[in-house]
């Protein structure tokens, strides 16, 4: 991803939120990247002690933390995200300390950000921003969540290809008087897809560190990309049912599921062999989960061969959840 | 749940990983608890460290985690559940001080146990744990699953109803010699619905120490039975969609949703005064989850009341998840 970004010309400020963790972010460093994204002010700081100085928080100021913000803009270079005039104006009066600014645009996918369209309301952000004391307006950003519902590679490409057009459209017309705008974008399908990111500024991509299972069905990645597995005890054998039980349930993998190949799964199931794991075990998914209990069905071939206590490995649905719920249960195994 | 146990004659012995708190866990003691359920060996360990002496771990061995069950044993008067002869065997040889087993039956809800007619299969259990040095046969217990499922309140009963019957038979049938044993049962519904549970000897809930939405749509509680809100800010205002976005996503919330008045939701809204919340506001519902982003969808006349930074209180829909999720951000309000 770095080496695309390069190629590119893009600057790479890859989103930690994904394994919020200072020795996984650590390996960033030795591929040039200093600027990051984080997506609460606790992770901001969580990421400042460990020594990063270019943060960006991608998820819209939140008021109640705006003390968190003055914080870190005191000693880091902060960035936020916002997307309302009343929030930019009241931001420019509570911050103390110098802090960029980026407005997050809907391009298409309705969860934050303000219309393309409302170029009137955009203008009135960037009014408010002028107006602030420490606030610096800094470019336009968006998320397009919406790729995560397209139904082949060449949608997610159409998709980001979309997103881009409307931001540097904004870029264009707000660039009047020597202002010089960012555009910064980011999904990990379309920064694994695309090949050529030229035309924006900025990429954030954050779940391609592991990648997962939905990420796989996308197409973003090949299985023996995917960088994470859940190592769970098999804790009962039912092979009257064809299934067995695993310790491992929604506060391990969380409730996140997919169909996959006509099923719903919350998880695909491999073999360790000491150093790695196997290809997805055939027929074999995890089809229902419990606070702590992982149901996987799966063949009597395979059933007959497990133990009370054998480890299986779970590939996860959502890396970025397992991961959360999983913090201080990780061990990096660095082949 | 405590005064109906002691009017019923049953045993109370709460499970605790809804909370997963000293405190909370330290005013059972104000009503005579002092036996306890959890779901794993760190959890068992994190009580026994508060003082709890009478721990069930009611998840079935873990063979990974003798070493973890030994130093409970050797502290805390403990018991463990199994379902599986091999388990039981390679059990008694490891363990080195005394501990109890439930053996888990299967009642009809297929997750984990022996399936209640497999007498075969039960007394070869019972065979291992009696040639055992340290394992102590106590009796047979459920998890009646399927109780999640049920279409009313009357079908709860029955579920409850019939798990118990098979449970009374197989203690009639395994206590021959003299041989005391116990049934030991518990969701929360039925212990919540059934009014005399006299026929057991044990009852185990433990959502009901704070209920959530499902349990609300079951019929378990009232909605102001419901103990637990999360606090989330107000972080976008959409009203030209009748959408609010609000800093509460799936590491918070959980993904677990239910499918309430017609529409799948993540949670219900209420509005806080300070020392309490209001009921659900009308036609207002949690309708998507990202990592960290809440979608609401509301009405306008609602919309127009809210500002960036009000905090709205999320009515979850498994609070045992949500509070896993949140254990270090907890605020009692003791009212």
């Amino acid at each position: 991803m770095s080496e695309k970004a390069k190629r590119s010309g893009v600057v790479f400020r890859p989103h930690f939120k994904t394994h919020q963790s200072h020795i996984i972010g650590s390996w960033f460093r030795n591929f040039g990247v200093d600027a990051i994204t984080v997506s609460s002010a606790e992770m901001a700081q969580y990421f400042a002690r460990d020594g990063w100085n270019d943060i960006t928080i991608a998820f819209p100021a939140n008021l109640l933390e705006t003390k968190s913000y003055n914080e870190l803009a005191s000693a880091v270079s902060l960035n936020l995200i916002l997307d309302d005039e009343e929030v930019a104006l009241r931001l420019g009066k509570e911050m103390q300390h110098p802090a960029g600014v980026f407005i997050e645009i809907d391009c298409g996918y309705p969860r934050t950000g303000i219309h393309f369209s409302d170029t009137k309301g955009i203008s009135r952000i960037i009014r408010a921003l002028d107006d602030s004391l420490h606030l610096h307006f800094r470019g336009f950003r968006t998320h397009a969540g919406n790729i995560y519902t397209a139904g082949s590679r060449e949608d997610i490409i159409k998709i980001y290809r979309e997103s881009i057009f409307r931001l540097q459209e904004l870029k264009e017309s707000f660039s009047a008087n020597g202002r010089e705008l960012l555009i910064s974008v980011g999904d990990t399908p379309a920064c694994s897809l695309v090949e050529d990111l030229a035309g924006v500024d900025e990429i954030r991509p954050g779940n391609f560190v592991y990648y997962d299972l939905m990420q796989y069905d996308l197409g973003s990645c090949s299985f023996d990309d995917i960088a994470v597995s859940v190592a769970c005890p098999v804790a009962g054998i039912y092979p009257e049912r064809n299934e067995i039980v695993i310790y491992g349930g929604a506060i391990h993998l969380s409730k996140d599921f997919i169909f996959f190949e006509g099923e719903k799964v919350y998880g695909k199931v491999v073999l360790y062999d000491g150093n790695s794991w196997s290809a997805p075990l055939p027929e074999t998914s995890v089809v229902a989960l419990s606070q702590e209990h992982g149901i996987i069905r799966t063949l009597s071939g395979i059933i007959s061969k497990l133990r009370h206590g054998d480890l299986l490995g779970i590939i996860p649905v959502h890396s970025c959840l397992t991961a959360n719920l999983l913090r201080d249960n990780i061990l990096i195994i660095n082949t």
